[in-house]
């Protein structure tokens, strides 16, 4: 077993730097136990807040200490969410895409760790402000949901803006990361660990239809695109700002661009999106990976993923990039 | 000094694994030669074939072996422009946007370095398909032209496809790369070095006017924005598909997202966006700068900035990003 500690594995106690991304639908309580017994930390994803399933999946999690992760904007719509999951003694909970001021003293009364994704600078200094002891600094390659700065030079200058106003605040690196030589990548950036969505969404713990996965295997890094049509589709308010990475299908290919005509035929074409997502059709809904797909060729157990990660960083950065240096 | 070596400084026999990116306009002479003189290689920006302007840069960069690099599908209109730029002996020609088919047989008759930028799947093929001893994966986060896959997934994909198809081609990483962390991580995710555009921008040696360099200096990383908006006002035709990174301005403001409009009164607005430009204005013109702003405090000589990237990209290769690993 490989040792491989940072300043995140020595505060929240965990043998590796990955956390895994609570993915609404995917990032159910298996991922994310499975996550944790691997040694990183697993994130439930708490999703547009179905309160039976948010319990369904801490019963799945059963004794493993995982976390949890909330829509921000969506959480406000039913706070009770938020006590009703502080009640299993989450390890942390994530708050992401929205303003996160309204959940601070519950957290914090619970004496949880409080996670906050961050898309621009502007996220960051919230964050901070809030007293957040994680920042995810999240890059557009991410799948599902995020905006618009690429992850390799979004990190740096989260880092240099914590290293200058908060340097206790610990940084994890989300976007288009996974294998070790994304893991090692965020660290020489300046993380402290990882955010893993689409490399765990492509695991066999993940709730994803077999179609689904099997799209993720045809597809490569160039495949996917960001665009409102699937929110548009299922009528989620998304709040401008904000996209959603998934995969180029005849879904997108068909609508995305003609935003308005999907929004004026979505009492024919909502009903449609959510029937081919049930069913696990991969053409005629979105499917929801990012970028990171170029790198992804088997679906596969989330400890072979985790474990796996961990020693090819723990090889690059022995290696030094292969770099000879003196 | 420091040694650092990799595969492309021991096959280009340059001492450091920093190539400056061929910036049309701002990429001219002196700063190729101090980049050059720094320990990397430099690259005149052949940009959109003013051959008076090239011949006065090879001037420029005095004895110092610097190369070349041409917009592709606009060296097509033009393609005497390859064969003046091959008779000063260029340590290198590199091709960006376009197919490079038309060019090769030049480029290798003059037994010059062929390097190839890529922004997707398919360009990587092509630059295999053709030969490029150099292929650069170019992110989304470059400024300038550029298109859409992000530099921290799209590298290690482009390593991995070079491993299986062409394992002598060499990989530069772009888009973003702004300091040592930057090429530290492009090490770790593949890459054989890196090309700097927007880091070089901000130094002394660019062609850039003062107003345009203070406005690096104001902006963080979410400062800027892809666009078609500079490309319209100019008149000059790229294809569809590559867009400009630019500076969020009272330009971009005005017209990204009213393209047609902008198209519609280019009589009157490109002239008024020329002469911005030339007079320095940084609101009313585009300012060509990437997300690597967030990471760029002074501008400095070039040597100064690539001497800084080497020694703290050593720095972090050698404590393996913080991680304790054994």
């Amino acid at each position: 077993m490989t040792t491989f500690s940072t300043r995140l594995t020595r505060a929240l106690n965990i043998r590796y730097p990955i956390v895994s991304a609570p993915m609404a639908f995917a990032g159910g309580g298996a991922l994310a136990a499975a996550v944790t017994r691997a040694g990183g930390l697993g994130l439930i994803g708490g999703g547009y807040g179905d309160p039976a399933w948010i319990e369904d999946q801490f019963d799945a999690a059963g004794d493993q200490h995982v976390g949890v992760g909330f829509i921000t904007w969506s959480l406000r719509k039913s706070p009770s969410l938020l006590s009703d999951a502080l009640k299993h003694r989450p390890a942390a909970v994530m708050l992401s895409f929205g303003d996160p001021r309204p959940f601070v003293d519950d957290i914090r009364g619970a004496g949880t760790v409080m996670i906050c994704q961050c898309q621009n600078m502007e996220h960051v200094q919230d964050a901070v402000d809030v007293g957040a002891e994680v920042v995810v600094a999240q890059g557009a390659e991410a799948g599902g949901h995020g905006a618009l700065r690429g992850t390799l030079s979004f990190v740096p200058e989260v880092a240099d803006f914590l290293a200058q106003h908060s340097s206790g605040t610990l940084l994890l690196a989300a976007g288009g990361i996974a294998d070790g030589r994304g893991l090692a990548a965020a660290l020489v950036l300046g993380a402290d660990g990882v955010l893993v969505g689409t490399r765990l969404w492509a695991s066999k713990e993940a709730l994803v239809k077999e179609p689904h996965h099997n799209s993720i295997l045809e597809s490569n890094g160039d495949g996917t695109l960001r665009t409102r049509v699937a929110d548009i589709a299922r009528q989620i308010p998304w709040p401008r700002g904000f996209t959603a990475r998934i995969r180029r299908n005849a879904f997108t290919d068909r609508w995305h661009g003609r935003e308005d005509e999907l929004e004026a035929n979505v009492a024919i074409e909502g009903p449609r999106y959510r029937q081919a997502f049930a069913q696990g059709d991969p053409d005629n809904t979105a499917v929801w990976f990012g970028e990171a797909a170029g790198l992804i060729h088997a679906i596969e157990p989330a400890t072979v993923i985790v474990e796996r990660m961990v020693t090819q960083a723990a090889f690059h950065l022995t290696r030094r990039g292969g770099a000879t240096l003196s």
